[in-house]
């Protein structure tokens, strides 16, 4: 086994990040992420109905999908809504942003309603969903800024920011935000979705090449935890964008 | 019936088009085209293989499909991945956009591949199947481009470009490039796609509001005419910056 | 190119036409069209509900489906209900046929039901679509007489006739009512689907051949708009057939 | 219970069978069959190539689909190709079909290729399968004609004909040949599938009503096999009909 | 045409027979029924509501599904969830299922709900059909007991019991209760769901191999009678221990 | 927040966990494995052949498929062969299996074949997908068994044991091997795929209720790692018996 050796950043350090947020400026709330080469339009729509199974239980919903343009990855990759049905893998993704984003959400407070986010990856380069939770807590705060701009909401029933990143170990080295070429030859692989107060969310670690100790682990999550402060600077950057606009 | 007064520009004027080429870099051709508020991404793939009832026919093919972000609207629409079919809608534009772009293409000078388009809708206002076609043409040319400059085609199998715009008559008035409002209050409403002779390759008129006479249709034709010469002008300017990029 | 020469008929000829209303008696309207050797059975059926969308607002609706035996054409084609799915072509017939009727009806004035086109081909010839529009006004003006008869509608809803043709460029000839030998060769194929009036409700022409002038599509225009006068000479001599018989 | 009398024809009496062969000319067999207002148009198409798992066995096949007209019911049914998939009820009906007819063929004699029914009920009234299947064996029978009169089949591979028809106990009182009102009404209710020489090839009896006894049973058999017998005065004439044409 | 000979048990025998009541506890009711080595859970839901169609109608139903592990068969099959649907062949035997239940249940007498019917096949060795329904019944009167016991039930709706078995012809000798080699090699085959008092509720029967004589049909009811009458007794036999158990 | 107490059994005790190899002895390899009330069919089927995408590559394949009775849950669940697709669930849960058991073999050792897992669901009390991987690895390795008694494999190509718990945060309190109700109420949630060496394969923790610390996810780790361990004792235990047999 050859040690990798990455050129283009410090093991330790994320791809370059920006967030633009309103970049489709009819939905309410939306955002470009990009980390590196991975771009992902995040948006959020408010949806004053619930789906039938949540009525009349005083609360609201957030729920997300996911998608990927045929042309977003190297060879293009047949269209889903062509093929009759998402992938495995596609509604993997889905679940995870959802339930990522409910955890920071009292949807007792949210009001009978649902917020509908949508993570559509225009340009693939590993990292697809954690970058889609990062951006879309993002549309999802402009939603809510919306609603209690708007006086449709009292309070903000966000408890705090969420953010997520990859981790992983490549080459026997611990690298933080995996890029594609990274994310294939990893040994494992390690999603890590935390609070602004350093509490995990949800965690996913596979190790199809090499099983990791918990020593391992936990150096990786702290790597992970790192990381995650600083895609937090850039989505407030990014809200604090929004709040000036609207103000 | 009161008649209509576009406000924003004159009635046969073009909504403010721009091309951006190259918008997903790792693609065989791209661009973003925006029309007004309507954007769309257009990409060209090339695939070294035939689907099988084209094999064995010295000849290659174009096709297409179409897609729209669940947010592109102003009310979010279903994902039609996630619906697990296409609208008869979509499958309507994407047998479109395949038609007008083999209509200028020489297929048996193409090789035994294809080229497959996408035109995926990010923000949709009207006129989203004229912008793919109009977009498609550009990712198109880019991939045919790559391959000459590879020597895989010695010659360019394009006879000429093909641009795409939507006419139609609100409140009595023919106008030229209508967007969303104007195309929902229609009387009629006529998609025309021409060549850079000024030749008609498709044209699909539909009248759900008022039936419209021979005159009246000759004098859409012209005023849809008009603005597709425009068109090809951003088409071309756009292209030459790719010509420039990869000398 | 050599000329083409039609020997059959002459130029600016139908095929033979026959329409027999009532084809299937205990339907709500019928008619079996045959136009040379295709033939289509259309029906129309009352429903006296609508769909949800349409609810609760003071209006009735039209719409359509298409369907062709497996057997009908010259190579037996898949059935659609075994491969699970319409095709695009099916569902791009089925929407036009359904805004062809739609145009020449007052909705309004229809009550709150829905009247249900059917139009399956039992043979196929060329020309499917505009024998199943010009097919489907007689079942559903039959279907509306029986409303008006039965005192359900105090006046018919229907503003004027509306049937359908084909026109095209075969070898540089201009050709009414197109056979399948002659469509699948033709330059160019232009679909007209026209009021009493002469006036134009679609127009659909698609040019993968050779692409066309205005002035060769207003050539075709005007011999569509003979074929289509004789064509409501055959519905009108059909609906005067019901009327005797409900006399 | 009151006792059922039929009043339109005797108890033991199939109702009026009219057997139109060659109903779609351009097929390689095909007939139109009524028994009474039941219609439904049979058509075979022989293809030369086998499924997959029938390959390389020397032997053919022989497999049948069903279908229904949306308007050939008393109230429209839903279309199953608009449904995207086909009931339960029209797979049990096809497999039927089919199996009646490879139990009459000797499938290593008829060559590498395979023979496709179609069954289309184009108008509804009780009996559709039974009808299907007499209708069906005489457009196999056509099929195969046309098979040894171009020289690709040296003998007839068909051992005898097959017919069917249905028996039932209304009211009491064993009916043969039943139509829609009497089928819905019934106690029992049985499919008979015989051969000429008088054997049975399916039987399906079902008694969601009232269970039968062995000797009903057997009195219902006798009925259904001198209806068969009638049938297949009408397929041999029918066929009879084709081979004058083709001589 | 050898003559075949059973070894493992005399040809008017069932083979082994083993009802397994309270299978999965938690149900409304349930048993494993084993044939040999045919294996099935039958298991007994009741839903206290109706579909929609039922409603209103002051009546109940019994409805069933049929579903086989992909590992029940010698080679595995392929699961239907993951292909999308349900075969020909599952349809037909679940709505057989469901009907044979319904015929001995009197809807009017069961209240305005439905129990559902699951039937699982774990292990496939012939009959599995006719096991399903045999071991369905002890299951479905299980579930009614329980309402009977609850009160919510005054009268056992339930007319008799009903059991099924396969009969059926291999090399010129009729058999009872095939396996699935017999099964496979046979010239015909009948499958009979019969009341306790000897009626006859389905009888399917299939000769793709050699058609059979009323006579043969006849001796091969006579012993499905016999073997009937033995499976009833392994029923009471499961029945009775459940009534001790809840008494 | 009231603190959970579990009174069944100790905070870090497993459920009794009960495996029944050659559960059906006609698979390569199966057992029965129950924890608690929760019990699951593994079967792992040998298939020859391998999917087109890894032909060639000189390397073997394992895969799964999970299912669930309808009647396995507390209220029953729709079927989901006939609702015609496997949930996001489903398939999420299938993926996750044959990740972990792919991680443990040497698929460059298998040769040119693949195992297919099925885990079917007879009964559900939480924990439905951990049972299902400890059981599948016993099937696993009885079919890898198989291959090497019988000469076509020369090596075990399995590193090592795989087996899989879930642990969680319940009212507070750390919990090993969730039941039903208690996954339903748990804080957090966690499963973990672990190897004989005690290396993390997968590991997926989930706070929708309330996030949690680093320190807490060790804690739970600890008490997965003992609790895995205390499986494989059961794993080696049920492969003895089956080495007992075989020898």
């Amino acid at each position: 086994m050859t040690v990798y050796t990455r050129t283009s950043r410090p093991a330790d350090a994320l791809r370059e990040i920006k967030i633009t947020p309103n970049f489709l400026p009819h939905t309410d709330g939306s955002c470009l992420i990009e980390a590196g080469n991975t771009k992902v339009i995040c948006t959020a729509s408010i949806d004053e109905s619930l789906p039938p199974f949540l009525r009349g239980k005083d609360q609201g919903w957030v729920t997300a999908e996911y998608g990927m343009l045929p042309a977003s990855t190297a060879s293009r990759m047949r269209r889903e809504a062509s093929a009759g049905k998402q992938s495995g893998r596609t509604q993997e993704i889905q679940r995870l942003i959802g339930r990522s984003l409910r955890a920071v959400v009292e949807l007792d407070k949210l009001g009978e309603r649902q917020i509908l986010i949508d993570c559509d990856v225009i340009q693939a380069d590993g990292g697809t969903r954690t970058a889609s939770i990062t951006g879309a807590f993002v549309a999802l705060q402009m939603a809510i800024n919306k609603l209690v701009e708007a006086g449709m909401l009292v309070h903000n029933p966000i408890r705090e920011a969420v953010a997520a990143v990859s981790v992983g170990v490549v080459g026997g080295v611990p690298l933080l935000d995996l890029d594609y070429p990274e994310d294939s030859g990893c040994d494992s692989d390690i999603n890590i979705v935390m609070t602004a107060s350093g509490k995990i969310i949800e965690i996913q670690g596979t190790a199809e090449g090499a099983p990791f100790s918990i020593e391992e682990l936990n150096k990786l999550i702290e790597l992970g935890s790192k990381g995650i402060s600083e895609l937090m600077e850039h989505q407030q950057k990014a809200l604090a964008q929004t709040t000036v606009q609207t103000a």
